[in-house]
């Protein structure tokens, strides 16, 4: 054979070597997907991790706000060579996309956060790690990939540091500190059940391995785990942090800091006043402030306001590779996925993981080059419209 | 247990006090509790709380309002102590939701409004009874919660003085003055099975038992139940009533007086004209003018009219804390509940009515709290947005 | 009992006067009574008579079209004496609803267009009798109600001038010339079964009846129906028509004329210069031009361009009495109804039309008492607002 | 029967003629037609045929752009001699509509384009045959309809020019140029299943007929059909075409040149300058660009930049007669239909698109003459509106 002249490289695979015989298993239409990961779980992790906040209008929101925007192809440039590699913070990422961290993992697959890091570092996706990870952060910087850690600040400076230089030492590259959940929101479909799953020491393992949080107790969690839960409920978070703590962080590490869930343009500019690298503009998949804006409606006053100074990136309602598209042209340097890849890891693991990191890359070439663009740094205002 | 920092207090009671052995039978997802309640009435009276005038455009109508506008939330404030606590008309609230006035209620449960007082008095949450209520006015002031009193304005001053001493008397502390009801609209499920709870001397129990209304009876009404149930009809409303009556309610009682169910912004201004205290603006939750503008929609214009000098309290639509959030955003001082706490009364009585009130005390403060806020009164027109 | 106050007067006999034991077969709610009288026609003519042209895409934008508008009811009127009775063409209406003309009505029963006329005759509400109608002009006269005459101009002026002739001498006191229907419209329903109830000599009875027509056959249609079938569809239209032949017509009649299915402002601006008394803005149901302008939608313009000058009468989507209202505020002086009252037709004959009949007229009474007016004639701008 | 006056032509033969005993088989309605088609494919054929890229998200907005926009009904005008003939590149077509290029046929039924030719040929309507095509396009020239070459321009201009000279010498009298498919899009359906016509030889008849394809090969095909298959997919498509490659065109052929798949002014721009003659504005029916804007939005901006100057062809979405006289009023000179001759031919074959044409024809035929018009050039602006 010749070439693969019209195919994406991974669609090259499905229709030609066979790779199809594995498919009935993996869907690959998003919502299929969905569907598939919904009878794999029980209904209470079901609910917990693809539940959101309130009525859930937010959640619908953050969907329809990628449906209003519409791109607008050019045609008759070259797009022979392309590539999706993209520079966020200096690091150069293998697409604009990265994992959105998501604790408690191993609620949806015994392997969690093993399997989506394995996959992410095979297909050299950056994978953020949250703080309330099923294995520690050690565990999960094993598999060697690119990643950043995510930060539940928690109560105590000394703990709050040990985490950021246990994520140092460990590899990671840039710290992402969460702002929007000082407080579980309103779940209904967790409450409805009082499902949660780090009452069952699920999702703590980042404490329950540090030697701080472990001078807390009075026994070794070992011993003790309900000692250890009731500590670590008490840690979890602070809420009386504000925007001069941030001083604390800045100078307990080198890494860049990007600040997740902002949503106010007045709130981006504080961020870059208070010396921060950069933006997860969100709104946690509508999982906290049901009624919030949607993330990508945010996204353009936070452009206007920050753009050209801070690295910008945008998670909640991110499905296909059009809306990574849509997110890039709109003024976001990169995207992060949450759900999709945790129906992959409900469907099948690891395997599914790589079936969604897989089927969204090659759907963002495709986009690209079907834009007429070949490489992301090309998306721009010019490339998207309203919807009429 | 060092401390429930994560949680709202009724979330850490329903995830860390083993409270959700109760909750299956209690929904708490809206639309689930409002589904479980229309499982438990009969046609008649599920039509008669739960349907609303004409085509229930309004009704839709009313949700659909919330769901265009958009909560923007602020990070990095310290929100580690809040409160829902609200001043309206001098009062002090526990937080900004009053509940609606609802007549009848013993069509919904044998309980009735002495559930429904004794669960509002147990939160500390103001409830407006109803003129048609099912149980007088003095037998709902028992359970000793905070409560203003609704009034029909009937025909006849004198029974229309005697409804508004009595209440002074029962220790309610404003009088809310229903002027959108001064004929019942075109309801068509009602209407298809003539049900109308009045005419079975349901909901005529303050008028049963008002001295001013005995002596007009030819015979007491224990003896011609009938006879007084037609001089209910005859004297329930007075459309005459006109802006000049509303001198002799001023004169007649020193409680605040709202005026329920203005819309027009030149109505708004009557009122202050006119002397009263506030306002609730309200389609009366689409029961009577279906086609109606969406209470929300109307609020702005009234806002600008009067929202420096009037109270303005919202009804129609209200389902969850956003819709609190965003209701005081837009310039509310408080707002009132109507449906979601009947379902509540329809499914487990008094308990089912306090399930209510605490899912919705608790959504509101850690929506507040996950917007930044420390308490309502930090909401202003920069909290919300138009979808875009 | 004293006094019937809380109720309009229909209201008042359904609640009170044991009206509700017919009511189960009749049923109030629009899309009730729809679905009823879908069940009770075979598809052939069900998809005649409520079907649409091409995808029914206008059929759906007319309702659409009123759920766009508002409603802003006004406070503290002395509603308690109202009337509906409204002029327009200087004769007193007995509300502003008029019935839309339609077709072969005995389709839909037995009875049809004489059914229909005692149940308005009985409510005294102005029917406009069709050309294509089942019975003659001069049967349904005899009902003895307020009556329209729709004119399908046909072929040949000295028919067009018998039909005028006959309406006058009949006592219909409005001509109402149909202009959207010189060709009949792409029906997939009726084209799928190729249902045409004039193919089997249903709704040509004003020209069987006719001395011009039957002078034109070479045999009595007693002897050669579908020789006369033949030459009805030989003259039923004149698409050759143009704003010149309206000379004609004025000089063949002293009634005042109305121009039916007008949605574009230029052509009611040559309305008037034709010296036309009044427009009926209509799409003809969306049975015509499928994708055309909503009715509601092209009334704004028209009133704005000739609003002072012409009676102008609204049809296509007008279901409540909240429509009534909105149509009426945005400038038209009445308007029809058509699919509403052959729901009724259809599930009980003239029993089904008056209760249609009633069921609208108490909807709009009451509407106009609770948005605080006394008359249709209050209805203006100040009534009505977009949605937000 | 003296005339056939309210009737178009096709309906007149189903009213009177007895057609309709065929149409039971043959849905009218396209939502009819459709679903009758999707019976009769398997899950392959029919995603291949009628499913999008990605989430299908543009192949909705494609049919809701439509929605939004209204037709403006003219009256009274003399519209009793019509026609829908209309000259596109100085060719003159019997309609404002050509048949959109689709490969691959003969998997939706045997007959495959060969069914769609003659039916066309019988109608007197354009088919623009694909490259991609079941048969050749010498064979589909047989039919002996007018007809245009769709291109998909191969890698090596040796190959391309021999295309172009066949379709010279098969008496193509336009050459269109798909602009949007150098890679194929990511469509989850035919991924899901591997489901890729070519690779079973489909739809590569044009290849493997021609010498300087087969001079490439190292074994003919007939006794190496894979190598030929392998050899296909290497030179389908060439992705380093850009607009300085059009001189080669421009230089090989005398046909006008239509460039297909543009939706940007600039590119419209782009295209005059480049000497072309004509555009489809098009997104492939929501097959390339998943998120793309809908055709007809597109139109607009295109037709203010090169509406005097080019040849404007919109494709994607239309489905009804409504649809084109839309697509007319707002600039296009011609609308391609694609899906809905294809149901046709899944249905019926060769009978099935006679059928749609007729439709569709009959249908734009009525639209034109009840909107007052009598031929396709008098569709402006001031036919069309937005909804409101």
């Amino acid at each position: 054979m010749a070439d693969s002249a019209p195919f994406g490289n991974y669609q090259y695979e499905i229709y030609l070597k066979g790779l199809a015989d594995e498919l009935p298993k993996l869907p690959i239409a998003w919502d299929a997907l969905e569907a598939a990961a919904a009878e794999k779980l029980d209904a209470g992790a079901h609910g917990y991790v693809f539940g959101g906040a309130g009525a859930e209008d937010t959640m619908r929101e953050n969907l329809e706000a990628f449906r209003r925007r519409r791109l607008l192809p050019r045609m008759l440039r070259d797009v022979s060579e392309r590539t999706t590699v993209t520079t966020v913070l200096g690091q150069e990422l293998n697409a604009p996309i990265v994992l959105a961290p998501v604790g408690v993992q191993s609620i949806v697959h015994p392997d969690g956060e093993l399997a989506v890091a394995r996959a992410a570092a095979a297909q050299g996706t950056t994978m953020i790690a949250s703080t309330a990870s099923s294995f520690t952060l050690e565990e999960i910087a094993e598999a060697g990939g690119p990643r950043w850690f995510q930060l539940y600040w928690p109560r105590g400076r000394e703990l709050a540091a040990s985490f950021v230089h246990r994520a140092e030492a460990a590899g990671y590259t840039a710290l992402v500190v969460t702002l929007d959940t000082w407080l579980l929101a309103w779940r209904p479909r967790d409450l409805q059940g009082a499902y949660l799953p780090f009452l069952k020491s699920i999702g703590i393992a980042n404490y329950l391995s540090d030697p701080v949080f472990r001078s807390t107790l009075a026994d070794p969690p070992e011993e003790d785990p309900q000692g250890a839960v009731g500590q670590f409920v008490g840690v979890f978070s602070n809420p009386t942090v504000t925007w001069e703590d941030l001083a604390f962080l800045r100078e307990t590490t080198d890494l860049p800091i990007l600040l997740k869930g902002v949503l106010h343009p007045d709130d981006a500019r504080l961020a870059r006043e208070h010396g921060v690298d950069g933006l997860v503009v969100s709104n946690h998949g509508g999982r906290q402030v049901d009624g919030a804006i949607a993330a990508l409606d945010a996204l353009g006053p936070i452009v206007e306001a920050v753009g050209d100074d801070l690295a910008l990136v945008l998670d909640s309602g991110v499905r296909t590779g059009a809306d990574v598209a849509k997110a890039l042209a709109l003024g976001a340097d990169a995207v992060g996925i949450g759900r999709p890849y945790l129906w992959g890891l409900a469907v099948a693991g690891e395997a599914g993981v790589t079936h969604v990191l897989k089927n969204l890359l090659a759907e963002l070439d495709l986009t690209l080059a079907l834009c007429g663009l070949t490489s992301p740094a090309e998306l721009d205002g010019a490339a998207v419209t309203e919807s009429a």
